[in-house]
């Protein structure tokens, strides 16, 4: 071991975790900066799974995808081609990519490129499509994959001849800091960021010399959409874990992610290797006409957000998102955040929450202490209808399951020597 | 008296301000709009004064103002003119008028154009510079007037363009709504309410064709100008008040300003009449350099958002602004409008605070409570440099002078024969 012991280690990780500096650099088409995304592959979101294994939703964004991409032309050819075993899926996690819900990204999609210059890296995620009936819930009507094709001819390009003309890319962490201090948790609740890039955007959108009627609808659907910083902060949240977890070393959270099936962690001192166990399903608030009976068990990278500190475990930054996600008011999610900072190592002075007299969001879970305490990480998230084609149906919270972290304890504790 | 009583009259003047409905319409010449702003004439903030009793920074405003207009085409020009009593003044809230801090505003100054739908009537505000040094706070140099002269030539003219193309104006309701849930409490923290504004117009401002540099430098402008949504909000509550103090019975503050020099207060039992005592000098925190050896007296017409509600009257909204204030944390925060709240009438359940456990926002500030508690109501300020010329200087609090509370409450018991 590099460190003195594993507190050091696990500092060591906060302080990478902490020194990141992201950038929006471009939006690109997938298979043009994931090289292993090919034809007839699909990433995916959580730990590995089969296409069989699949729950309804992810299996419906596959169809989706599938059409998008015109590798079928019919939701019957779609499955028969899926059933055939044609298409192979990778995780987005195992390509430095996040993909919320299904997390299903095909080669054509455009994808925000997001490079954490601290380190190096870059990260990768989708496009938020807006709320509703979208790929990510398991939608694939024509309207979804047509509102897909336009992100691809439009908006994706769009953003990319913006961002060319900026020195650098978009610096990040500003956007994030501040859109802290107006009520965004980052997961369930993201106007205020999205309010902030968009503000940061339109100058060079409109010196990109677009079409007008391009430009029209370009802001028009970064203004509609209250979600588009999601992706944003997921690809971030990725670029800055996975610098952090080059230190391979102590047992800080890198990666919590659900595949519908198994929510996986990933921790500093057991590198690329996941600790999986049975996801639970999320308890919220739905949309009129659904409840807890249509909803599909918990799925998506987008806990990637949790596990740098924002989401739930700043739920106190977002009193505003508690009732959303049918979790209470203010002193709820006060109790919430003050719970969840038991399990954390350090708070983030870069992300400093008003509602919490200043203190900075809780950052690095360290297993010890969910297995000591049994308090697993709460998630925020939307909720999907457990069929196919259905698409969001709520939204609200979940716990991570304490099984996987037990397992990366035992494992860590095996790798030391001292199980 | 039409009402059974002063409650509830008071109930009625409350019920017209939680009723109000207002769009921006259009940002025009203030002459245009404006009938009493002939050449010759400038508008003021607070209760009447004449120009040789104005403090300083308002003085220099209207020198601005004098070169601004081509009245003047030096200090000098501007100060023998403004010496010799040719300019003739009018108090801004005389003219369905406000105007920050000195609150001058000549003919070719554009306005925002507010309708409150629900009653009818309209309000004027001239459009917010930006900070430092800027004709509000009392400097005139070259830069000044430039930049005011680029308002005129160019950033009206586009809102104005822009909001032409909307059906019956913007909604500003909405935006409220939202950005009280976002950190702001509309005096000295409007960076959501701004952002969201520029959300709504930017694709107007793409419709109505301009040319592309000037689309650049308009969203640049709107975009790096947090408190452009300040002066918009203040119109907002003139536009609310001024519908609301069509009833004249009861005894709410219909208005709250400032002349630098005495503290001016409107109640709706007494229609226009004004009821001031000397103004206070603010608390607060300095830009580099300055101190409140350099602090200007209690000066605007902003007061018109804590008449409204909002202000340091909703300061649990916006904790982030406590400490730009000088104002504490978070729980301090929470103790000024635990305390504020006791003096007015009701919640507003439109502008609910998520920090306050979804409260509304207070309303109604009821003279006879202000007077039984001491309690005077609170204002967020800038703070100008008491010489002309220097401009902002820092940011604060002040509290309103209790006399005028007190003499208003005699007169209105006179009006009534209790006296």
């Amino acid at each position: 071991m590099s460190y003195s012991g594993i507190n050091e280690a696990n500092d060591a990780v906060v302080a990478k975790i902490l020194a990141a500096d992201c950038y929006l650099m471009d939006v690109a088409p997938a298979h043009t900066v994931i090289p292993e995304l090919q034809p007839r592959v699909l990433l995916h979101a959580g730990p590995p799974i089969a296409y069989a294994d699949m729950t309804n939703p992810m299996q419906g964004s596959c169809i989706g995808a599938l059409l998008f991409e015109a590798w079928a032309k019919t939701e019957e050819e779609a499955l028969a081609l899926l059933n055939s075993g044609a298409i192979r899926f990778i995780p987005c996690h195992h390509v430095n990519a996040v993909g919320p819900m299904g997390g299903i990204t095909s080669v054509n999609m455009p994808v925000l490129v997001i490079k954490n210059k601290e380190h190096g890296n870059t990260a990768y995620c989708t496009l938020n499509e807006g709320i509703g009936k979208v790929l990510r819930f398991g939608a694939y009507s024509r309207e979804v994959v047509g509102r897909l094709l336009w992100m691809k001819d439009e908006l994706g390009p769009a953003m990319s001849k913006a961002l060319a003309l900026m020195e650098g890319g978009l610096a990040l962490g500003p956007i994030v800091a501040r859109a802290i201090t107006m009520g965004d948790e980052f997961h369930q609740r993201n106007i205020a960021a999205s309010a902030l890039l968009l503000k940061d955007m339109i100058p060079y959108l409109i010196r990109a010399a677009l079409p007008a009627d391009q430009l029209v609808r370009v802001s028009e659907f970064l203004g509609a959409t209250d979600q588009f910083f999601l992706n944003v902060m997921m690809a971030y949240c990725k670029a800055v874990m996975d610098a952090a977890r080059t230190i391979r070393e102590g047992c800080i959270v890198t990666a919590m992610t659900r595949n519908g099936r198994e929510f996986g962690i990933r921790i500093s001192g057991m590198g690329d290797q996941w600790f999986t166990a049975p996801v639970n399903t999320p308890q919220g608030l739905y949309f009129p006409g659904f409840s807890g009976d249509d909803a599909n068990p918990d799925i998506g990278d987008s806990a990637i957000t949790e596990t740098y500190g924002v989401g739930a475990m700043s739920m106190i930054a977002a009193p505003g998102v508690t009732r959303f996600v049918g979790a209470g008011g203010f002193h709820e999610a006060l109790r919430i955040s003050d719970e969840l900072q038991n399990i954390c190592t350090a708070d983030n002075p870069a992300l400093a929450i008003p509602c919490w007299n200043f203190r900075g969001a809780p950052v690095g879970i360290d297993i010890r202490k969910v297995v000591e305490t049994g308090i697993t990480p709460l998630i925020n998230t939307g909720i999907a209808h457990k069929k196919a084609g259905m698409g969001q149906i709520g939204a609200g919270t979940v716990r991570a399951p304490l099984g996987c972290f037990e397992k990366a304890l035992e494992a860590y504790a095996e790798k030391l020597g001292v199980a």
